[in-house]
């Protein structure tokens, strides 16, 4: 919240800029969310139950995790972490996945990735049950996804899409250049705003490594959404004016300034992006807790599909 | 054939312009399955089996299956043909699939769309067993073909790629354009022109019934796929020198001047494109035969994971 502070005040801030907040979207989805689980109590059903595997002590994914479990506690579900040791075998985490598959009183599960090198990530994610896939990793779930059926959606594209539709930003017909085609972000995000619907209808161009005109293409963009991981690799001259523009990155990079030695940056440069924008997400503060929020959603539908 | 030799004496024709013919190269395919079908004999293998499942009388679907199943006979696949009446029941074609999942005599089968309207496709579809799927419309197969899994990939964009690859065109950071968004072609099109490797990288917009520059998108485009339906819609002045057109639309319009009072024509106008291209896939004997051949391809790969 303190960033959001601070923009207000940037002296070349356009009068028509935007923050789309994700603090504040992910707070009202979360008391929705709690609102039906009390619901479900009432009627005498289970309280949705998230299970999290955990594998080795990896410090960011340490703090996923624990944001994944304070969500479960805020909006009233169960969760479960199952936190291994990085010498774990695939043979047991196949084990684990068999047992949470089959468990009745679990209704989702997530894998927090990465696991380590001597697991075959993909052996361990066709193991889980797409009904469970909470998500929306597996190809099962992301072939529902890409042909429009009802599916769990991967998190951080579904927060992003509900932070769009929350806000109500125009998309039909507007020139979307998505900056990266990670399985996770990128080349679902593509999918999701080139499908006929709201928020949707966008004319996507997927830019990637090899693209070559990539300046040239986000200056005609409507709208530019970075998930490419480089800090701060968006930059004013790179944006038109009015455009919306969506901050996926999340980097911690040196800063003496700072008590910490250190601050978060995102994908795009904020201070020269932000004064050209109709809309923008801040960093943090914006796709972050918009994602945590989806993978809540997931969980709940699931719930409800099962009850 | 006889188009492809009437192209040569166009006067306009530029020198460099080269046709992606999708009868030779589809021929040379054929031969490479029926010599695979050859070895698998020889090792005392079963050969493949291809079933068909088709509803009514529809003429279109009546000529594509028959081409189907003369194709498998060419290749020396056994093929079955499973033809119902318009009026069969949705159990009596999800018993139909049961029965095709559970027998061991059969690889691949597909369903010959469009049903009849009071079967829900989407259901049949989702009881096919996704190893039988040699159309690759399974969600399985597209999230598979998404995230970069071994899978079936659709036939048309699978035959496309294809001839690509035998013509060995560039795509690496070339700009491509998709026009149309339609499951079976233009949306996985767009997923296999973006991904890691080759042919791919190019870096892809998907366009649509939505979009409002489609001209001036063209224009840039070092490639473009046509998949709209309409008949001659990309004209000459909407394509750059030089550039790579893949046409899709296969479509009979009036014509005086033959004797069966028709021509079929594509997408693309190909009088006033074609002398703009480096390549460019003719109507009929482009994409067409391409597309069965990947079928085959598709039934081959089947047999072979299951032998």
């Amino acid at each position: 919240m303190k960033k959001i502070i601070r923009i207000a005040y940037l002296p070349q801030t356009s009068f028509f800029m935007k923050l789309l907040d994700g603090v504040a979207t992910s707070k009202l989805i979360k008391q929705e969310i709690a609102a039906a689980v009390l619901e479900m109590k009432a009627a005498g059903k289970k309280v949705p139950h998230l299970a999290a595997v955990l594998v080795g002590n990896d410090g960011a994914s340490l703090t996923y995790v624990g944001s994944k479990v304070k969500s479960c506690e805020e909006v009233g579900f169960h969760s479960t972490l199952i936190h291994k040791e990085a010498d774990v075998t695939e043979a047991e985490l196949l084990d684990i996945v068999q047992k949470l598959n089959s468990d009745p009183e679990i209704d989702g599960y997530i894998l927090q990735l990465p696991f380590p090198k001597h697991i075959d990530e993909h052996k361990i994610l066709l193991a889980v049950d797409p009904k469970k896939d909470v998500d929306g990793f597996h190809p099962e779930n992301v072939g529902r996804m890409a042909l429009g059926l009802e599916c769990y959606l991967p998190a951080t594209p579904a927060g992003i899409i509900e932070l769009l539709r929350r806000y109500e930003v125009p998309t039909e017909g507007k020139n979307c250049v998505v900056i990266g085609r990670s399985h996770i972000v990128g080349l679902p995000m593509a999918i999701l705003l080139q499908r006929n619907g709201y928020p949707g209808n966008c004319t996507v161009t997927i830019t990637h490594s090899k693209t070559t005109n990539l300046k040239e293409l986000c200056l005609k963009a409507d709208i530019i959404v970075a998930a490419i991981g480089k800090p701060e690799y968006v930059t004013g001259d790179m944006v038109k004016d009015g455009a919306v523009v969506i901050d996926v990155g999340i980097t911690r990079i040196t800063d003496t300034t700072k008590k910490s030695g250190f601050r978060l940056a995102g994908d795009v440069h904020f201070e020269s992006v932000a004064p050209k924008c109709s809309f923008i997400t801040p960093v943090p503060g914006g796709v972050g807790p918009m994602t945590i929020v989806s993978l809540m959603g997931n969980t709940l539908l699931a719930a409800q599909k099962r009850s």
